[in-house]
């Protein structure tokens, strides 16, 4: 492999990672997810604490049960904040993925991180590039995927679903399964729009 | 690319990913820097918001600033949190990086967020995605990078440096340069060590 062959085989996954709220109903070998946390768990995280924490969540009732945090917290603030700030078409998607799309997918991964291997200020820069890498490596595999943290706005409920101690905390939840059907592209300001050259201002 | 191939050679980028505090004397082509940032902004956010903004500093001046700004903190209250904490090597490997090896590096970004187009509670989840990204092209493209924060604790000096608005809350800086060195794959916990079925404490 050349670097620019990685390049290029890299930015074709990155540029097909896309959030997927609807799934088939298909199911997901151990197998795959493993890959998929194998890559998340290369991630860097402050003085390589590796704070992260997995739970792989297969129960039908258990799935349920998170994904009516999610729509609870959806019809609580959610969609009020939401309404009128989305395009109609992803807040209509965004809605059926948080009112049971979403939980729909065979496979829920609680992502959370344990403070006793990172400071609490620095648990988001060590966990999201990991849940980053998760969701690439799912899309190389070929599995629907998407980054969720609305469920942790009942973070004590979520916690007690997956049995978390007091020291570690949930963070997000990443659905995992076979998209029901093929996703576009993602639609993204070219990167020139929002880079400047040495101050804020002078665009690149 | 067959979805296996796509995998193979994101996980080889994810596997080499690693970070980067001893910089070579070479320059980097905004070409580079450009795939990078362009890899970045097709990470996921909360609404789509695309809340970054990426200062590209390579004036020699501004980046004595910002790595003024890490020494600082890493002198005032990083280094006595890390000593005993991090094994002697890395220590040492840290401690030269925020005291000049990172600043050396010809280009820093200074990663931001722009609150208008997120929440503040959202800003978090939907820029260290596109950090991460920026990581992994870095990688691909033979650059050496390293995701750091330390600066942000003096945020209102950091914004002063690179005349971030109100708005715009400095998030992370991230080096870029050809590294001085080969650096050898990251060192982490197989995923099952941190990986449960269910609930927490079910092991993989």
């Amino acid at each position: 492999m050349t670097e620019t062959d990685g390049f290029d085989d890299l930015l074709a996954v990155i540029r097909s990672q896309r959030a997927c709220r609807v799934f088939a109903d298909a199911p997901v070998a151990d197998e795959l997810i493993g890959r998929a946390l194998d890559a998340a768990v290369h991630a860097p995280s402050a003085e390589n604490g590796q704070p992260w924490e997995f739970v792989v969540v297969r129960d039908a009732q258990r799935r349920a049960d998170i994904g009516a945090l999610m729509a609870r917290a959806w019809e609580a603030h959610g969609r009020a904040h939401s309404e009128g700030r989305l395009a109609p078409a992803l807040l209509a998607d965004v809605d059926a993925g948080l009112t049971g799309g979403i939980a729909a997918a065979p496979v829920l991964v609680v992502v959370a991180a344990d403070t006793r291997r990172g400071l609490r200020a620095t648990v988001a820069s060590s966990v999201f590039p990991a849940v980053q890498n998760l969701l690439l490596a799912a899309t190389a595999v070929g599995l629907g995927s998407a980054l969720t943290t609305i469920a942790t706005t009942y973070a004590a409920e979520l916690r007690e679903l997956v049995g978390l101690p007091d020291e570690v905390e949930p963070v997000a939840v990443v659905p995992l399964g076979v998209p029901a059907r093929r996703l576009g592209p993602p639609r993204r300001d070219p990167f020139g729009e929002h880079t400047h050259r040495e101050r804020y201002g002078i665009l690149w």
